[in-house]
């Protein structure tokens, strides 16, 4: 997604050969008119799918998957990842390991909002070791729901959670998928993979 | 706000005299479409105050912030809850008590996402003692920053948050407030305060 290619180049910034920070758009503070643009290209590729629901995860995962639900008429769902007070009980848990935060949280999607019916695309701000989406799928799974394809923002084409998953044959559509960040500079992968 | 209200009142659950939940469109599953319609109240209320920034918190406050954002054109930064690896150092921070969860965190914000010269929105899903809401009023005031006024889901107007901010002047602009939850049942305040 051009877009999204060229906001990373000009306002991402590589931290080591590993770690792209994208918080002046993505991950802390947010770019409302690229979330739009991402969700609509979330919604053009998953148009006939026949979703239900979106599931993502707090935080970065909201602000696209709610444009890419307002788009396609459906509810979104995120995860939680530590249980509150008032979700205690009635829930799909998952353990997610996070290498960037070095800590292993418990994910959470309560049972009243996930049913066996559902035709899911879960949306994910990074994929980078496949974490996170291991967990939601996981989620989904415990649920009896169908994983349509999981939308993913920025892919780190160099480490192995998407090569890991589309192995497995699950769809993956990452809107930019960069396959270094040596020298301090952003790479995409070209052909098939970045469509 | 009619929508919101009638929402509440269709699919709120009232779990004590103080507890609201409103999990199946706000706070874990969300409505894209109300979260639109609230963006689009919170837009036309501050459509001339001159706004350059919206300030919320994770997790609740994304959505309907960032459709604000979306219709005003102004970005978006969301206060974390906790200090992430890659966001270390450069912020402006403040404690927030959450009696909900039972539990302190520290909020931050990048020093690179709010400026001196910036005129803040603030956006949350709920009021109640307004702790949240002084959190990120000091973090806009550590910035020297203006806070234009408070953008407010849902307030509990049996609890003291929203008469505390309203005695310091500050602007609360609450679409929904809740004057009961006795009986099981909601109740809305009327006149001026819910506009």
């Amino acid at each position: 997604m051009k877009a999204l290619q060229d906001k990373i180049v000009q306002d991402g910034k590589v931290l080591s050969e590993t770690v792209l920070k994208v918080d002046s758009f993505l991950n802390h503070q947010i770019d409302p008119k690229l979330m739009q643009e991402i969700g609509q290209e979330f919604a053009n590729r998953y148009k006939d799918a026949g979703l239900t629901r979106i599931v993502t995860i707090e935080s970065s995962g909201i602000a696209p998957a709610t444009m890419a639900g307002l788009i396609l008429g459906i509810p979104v769902v995120f995860a939680r990842k530590r249980k509150s007070l008032t979700l205690a009980g009635n829930l799909y848990s998952s353990k997610v390991h996070s290498f960037t935060k070095n800590e292993t949280n418990e994910i959470s999607v309560s049972k009243d909002f996930l049913k066996s019916d559902d035709v899911v695309l879960i949306i994910d701000d990074f994929l980078a070791n496949g974490e996170a989406v291991k967990g939601l799928l996981d989620i989904v799974g415990q649920a009896g729901a169908t994983a349509s394809g999981v939308g993913i923002v920025i892919e780190k084409g160099f480490q192995d959670g998407g090569k890991l998953l589309r192995e497995k044959g699950i769809r993956i559509d990452s809107l930019a998928i960069i396959s270094s960040l040596e020298d301090g500079k952003v790479t995409f992968a070209e052909g098939e993979l970045a469509r």
